[in-house]
């Protein structure tokens, strides 16, 4: 049996090239740059008043003479007039000031009189207040860099500068496939020996979580022709999760039927708990995740190995993993590592109650997963562990 | 002209009652639960096997006989029929165990000959590897307690225990209204004085990021009659922002129009920077927010205000605050609250370059807001700042 590092080690080693996506700047909303992005025009297009308030020419005036207002120029209008050394212009916020002016006085320090004002601004020196054509970004200058997040802001920058699609790294295509004759569905009654199946949407929560939708869900029963069926349809998928049946009984078929249709198995059982009968396999370009059934193995093991494969298609980072140290004594045996529920406080991270891997209540308050070391027994108060934030 | 701290109280008192919806599991993922759950079935609903294995009577049990093996229950399928002292039924994991019987021995710890087993676990005790019904969540019981966010793992939980519906905080309804003569769309060609309009896809993006979309998003001249038509007609939505015309120039027209709309005003300008001009309204249930045209200012607002609000709606923290030492000195006058674009390190936050408001491009790559205190002026290495994260 492997142990996690080894199984995580082979996973990557599996992950097939990332693909890239051409998207609108919203449908790229916290997707990663596939390529940099270099700008197409000025940004500002124009010399552009940072004020409202007065242009006119630094240079040429004799900082005292009063000057004569001759025009105005609303922001989103322009003038090609030249304005002489004696005269201004009234401008505003984001106009583009006319030619023959360099410097802005702010509305607040001129005294109008009619036509004619009175520069009272000492502080004054050539190019004040105004924003240089393309001192935010010259045309051909690289806006952002490859690997770069696109989030909100620098949607609102892109759009600035006029950007409308970037290549961005493609979300993989999920599958679910859930096995288990016991399982029932949300509307059904549930009769002696059957529960109510939850593994298909915890998984889909958590891959809406990551701006996944799954492609195909699906939920079979326990019988070798129906998963082969069900397997072979969604081959063409990135990810093909599935749960349930991956462990010795003689109804655990998955593994027989993932073989049946040409997976090749690349581990099966790591040395950890929850999970530990948890399958890795692929097919051509296709990874499959074959999860022990109970729902808290479902949803660890998603965290820790599926969500890792997900991130080697986006180039994202999803879950924050940091040391903090234990808030109480945690003790087991060596062999396995565990992953357990956790909850964070301000400085340390404690273990919650009800780890069994059929109960969810604690997971299902749980804001994060402390992995505790395969061959670590005592853990003490304030000794450091790795967490990974699952919110 | 009032502080940051002052402006957030008015917000605050003038946040009114949440709403509560009534949504599906997935719907309902990553919101706030407004009442409590209780469990409508025991979970697991029968005593259930915890192993393959066989399922016997440990109590009618000498510890040392043979046992028959009279039958088999597949997970999902279920027997009636009683179990005598002398025997025992071949079980999975996840089957109820059968009348007449307590205890599960493990499949490998058992020598089988023929309809024969002879028990080799030493350590058996009545109900090893028994789940007993209701062990997770018994039937009216509280399953998750109000104000708990539906997570993932929450949901996954909850379908098992039979729930299909929640009430939650409803999120609040956002119109969008920019204004600006000097606006291009996206696939306009921009021509002199004109400048491509970025703040509503900024505010877009942004309100994904929370998972809300705006019910209208609109972009109007700077003409009074149209920005009344646009906010006369927003006035149903829980949150009008508007970006642009909210300072004093002749064009700033937003203040006004919202007066003869109706919109009561409650504050504007703040001492801060970048957004200064900043105009909080309130309309009956309808809160305003008017924020300054330029890029910097509109996001910055955003984060620090406008999710305020939405936080009240929701009762959900959408990005988290913390306190972290300046990785390097920054100096600035007192007077105002510096919001500024940072970048966290390892345990440390770095002031960005390019902090103009007209300049987005490092805000774009910035993953937090660095708050300046008002009267602060001379911040060291290693002083403690108030970061707000936002991605």
């Amino acid at each position: 049996m492997i142990n996690v590092k080894e199984a995580k080690q082979l996973i990557d080693e599996n992950c097939c090239a990332s693909k890239v996506v051409t998207l609108s700047l919203l449908e790229a909303n916290g997707s990663i740059l596939a390529e940099p992005i270099y700008a197409v025009i000025d940004t500002p297009p124009f010399d552009q008043s940072a004020m409202d308030g007065y242009a006119f020419s630094f240079e040429n005036w004799d900082q005292k003479s009063k000057l004569t207002v001759i025009g105005e120029i609303q922001t989103g209008n322009y003038s090609d007039k030249i304005v002489e050394s004696n005269q201004a212009v009234r401008i505003y916020t984001g106009a583009p000031i006319p030619p023959g002016t360099d410097t802005v006085v702010m509305q607040e320090k001129v005294n109008r009189d009619g036509n004619s004002i009175q520069i009272l601004d000492a502080s004054l020196v050539s190019g004040t207040n105004v924003r240089p054509q393309g001192s935010q970004t010259k045309k051909g200058e690289m806006a952002l860099q490859e690997q770069q997040l696109v989030t909100p802001v620098a949607i609102s920058f892109l759009a600035g500068i006029g950007i409308t699609k970037v290549n961005v790294f493609s979300k993989p295509t999920v599958s679910i496939i859930v096995t288990g004759k016991e399982l029932a569905g949300a509307n059904d009654e549930i009769s002696e020996g059957k529960i109510f199946e939850s593994n298909s949407i915890g998984l889909i929560a958590a891959l809406q979580q990551l701006g996944i939708n799954p492609v195909s869900v699906e939920v079979v029963d326990d019988v070798e022709e129906e998963i082969e069926k069900a397997i072979s349809k969604q081959l063409s998928s990135d990810i093909l999760i599935l749960t349930g049946g991956v462990s010795v009984g003689d109804y655990d078929l998955v593994p027989a039927s993932l073989g049946k249709c040409g997976v090749q198995k690349i581990f099966h059982k790591i040395k950890q708990k929850p999970g530990k009968p948890f399958y890795f396999g692929r097919h051509n370009q296709t990874l499959v995740f074959a999860l022990p059934g109970n729902p808290a193995a479902v949803m660890s093991c998603f965290y820790e190995y599926v969500v890792q494969a997900i991130s080697s298609f986006t180039h994202k980072e999803y879950f924050k993993k940091m040391a903090l140290p234990l808030a109480e004594d945690f003790n087991k045996k060596a062999g396995l590592t565990f992953f357990l529920k956790g909850k964070m406080g301000e400085n340390n991270v404690m273990v919650l109650n009800n780890q069994e891997s059929y109960k969810l209540n604690s997971f299902a308050v749980a804001d994060c997963l402390i992995e505790f070391s395969e061959e670590g027994e005592n853990f003490k108060k304030g000794d450091l562990v790795n967490v990974r934030m699952i919110l």
